[in-house]
C-alpha cells in the first residue's frame, strides 16, 4: 500500500456513479491499492460549466441510459432499484460524508456506500438530512451528530472546497478516476483503469 | 454466419467511431459473425436533436478528450495523428459509403475503413469529394464515378433515409452497436458487446 491512493470523485446524483463505487474498491483489492473518495457535484460540472442537460431529460440518450442502466447493474451483480425520488438532492450526503471524512475517513466510505446503494439498489431516498441520518444510524453512526453537521456552515463551506478541488482537477463526469496521474472517466473505464495500474501505463 | 450482423453505426466525425470500427471488427471475427455499418450524423443527432455541444468545444470534456483519444488509440494499436482540418466534413465520406454500399457492400466497408484512418491516424483529410475519391482510387474503386455519385442528390435523399433510419433504431451517439436487439453506446462498451455476443446476454 505504498503507492498513492486511486482517487475516485463522486455524485450521489449518478447511478453510473454507484456502479464505479463498487467496481474501483474491486480493482484496488486485487491490486493492494487504497481508495481516496473525493465528492463532486454534477449540477456545478456538467449542468452550470459544460452547459448540458442532466441524462434522464436529454432526447434519445436518456431512454438509452433507462434501459443501459438496469443492463448495467444485472452485470456488475447489483440490484437496480432506484429510490423514486421527483429529484434527488445529492446534497445532504456529500455534507455527511464530507462531516465524517474529517474524523474517519473508512467510516465516511462506508457511510457513502451505504447511501449509494440506498438511493440506486434499494428504492430509499437519500435527499434529506432526516433519511441521510437514518442511514448513518444502521452503521452505529450519531444521527444526531449528522443532523447537526449538516446544519453547520462550515461544513457545507467544505464541501464547495472540496468540489472545487475536483473541478480544479479536470474531474467533469461521474464516476471519475484518478491514478498515479491519469484520469479516466466512466464506468466502462474500468479495464482501462485496472491495465493502467497493472502495467504501468501505455 | 447464420446470425443476423451486428448493426455498427458511425459518423467519420467520431475519433471514438474510428476506435469502435476496429474494435468491433475484432470482436466479430473471434465469434464468426458479420458486421453491417450503418451511417449517421453527430450533427443531427447531438447537435440538433440532444441539443448539445461538439465534444472538443464543450468545456472540461474537451480537455479530457484530447488526452484520452491519443492514450485510447495507442492501446489499440493505432497511430493518433488527425487531418488537421478545422472542422470535419462528413458528408462526402458518408455520400461515398451509401452509394458503394447499393453496389458492394464489402467495398463500401473498406472505403469506410480507409476514410476513417486517413482522417484520424494518418493526417489525411476526408473533407471534400476529391479527397474522399482519392481514397477510393487508392482501393482501386473508379474515382470518377465517386465524384459523380458525390453530385447525385437521389444519392443525398439515400444518406438521409439511412440517417433517418438510424435514429429511428434510437441511436444517438458514435460508435453504437447493436447486437441481437440489444444497443451499446461507446468505444468502451466492447467488453460488453463481446460478453453479450458470448453468453446470449444476461
Amino acid at each position: 500500500m505504498n503507492a498513492a491512493p486511486i482517487e475516485f470523485h463522486f455524485d450521489f446524483l449518478s447511478p453510473y456513479g454507484c456502479l464505479g463505487s463498487v467496481g474501483i474498491e474491486r480493482v484496488a483489492a486485487r491490486h493492494g491499492r487504497s481508495v481516496r473518495w473525493c465528492p463532486m457535484l454534477l449540477g456545478v460540472t456538467v449542468i452550470r460549466i459544460m452547459g448540458l442537460r442532466p441524462v434522464p431529460e436529454t432526447p434519445l440518450k436518456g431512454e438509452y441510459a433507462a434501459h443501459d442502466l438496469p443492463r448495467f447493474y444485472r452485470l456488475v451483480g447489483l440490484p437496480w432499484r432506484p429510490a423514486p425520488d421527483e429529484r434527488l438532492d445529492p446534497l445532504p450526503g456529500l455534507r455527511a460524508f464530507v462531516w465524517l471524512d474529517e474524523r474517519d475517513p473508512a467510516a465516511a466510505k462506508s457511510l457513502a456506500q451505504r447511501l449509494y446503494r440506498a438511493q440506486w439498489c434499494e428504492g430509499r431516498s437519500i435527499s434529506t438530512p432526516e433519511r441521510v441520518a437514518a442511514e448513518a444510524e444502521s452503521l452505529g453512526i450519531d444521527g444526531a451528530a449528522v443532523r447537526t453537521a449538516l446544519a453547520d456552515d462550515r461544513i457545507k463551506t467544505k464541501l464547495r472546497e472540496r468540489v472545487d478541488a475536483s473541478i480544479g482537477r479536470g474531474v467533469f463526469g461521474c464516476p471519475t478516476f484518478i491514478v498515479d496521474g491519469e484520469m479516466f472517466w466512466g464506468a466502462d473505464r474500468l479495464d482501462q483503469v485496472e491495465r493502467w495500474i497493472a502495467t504501468g501505463g501505455w
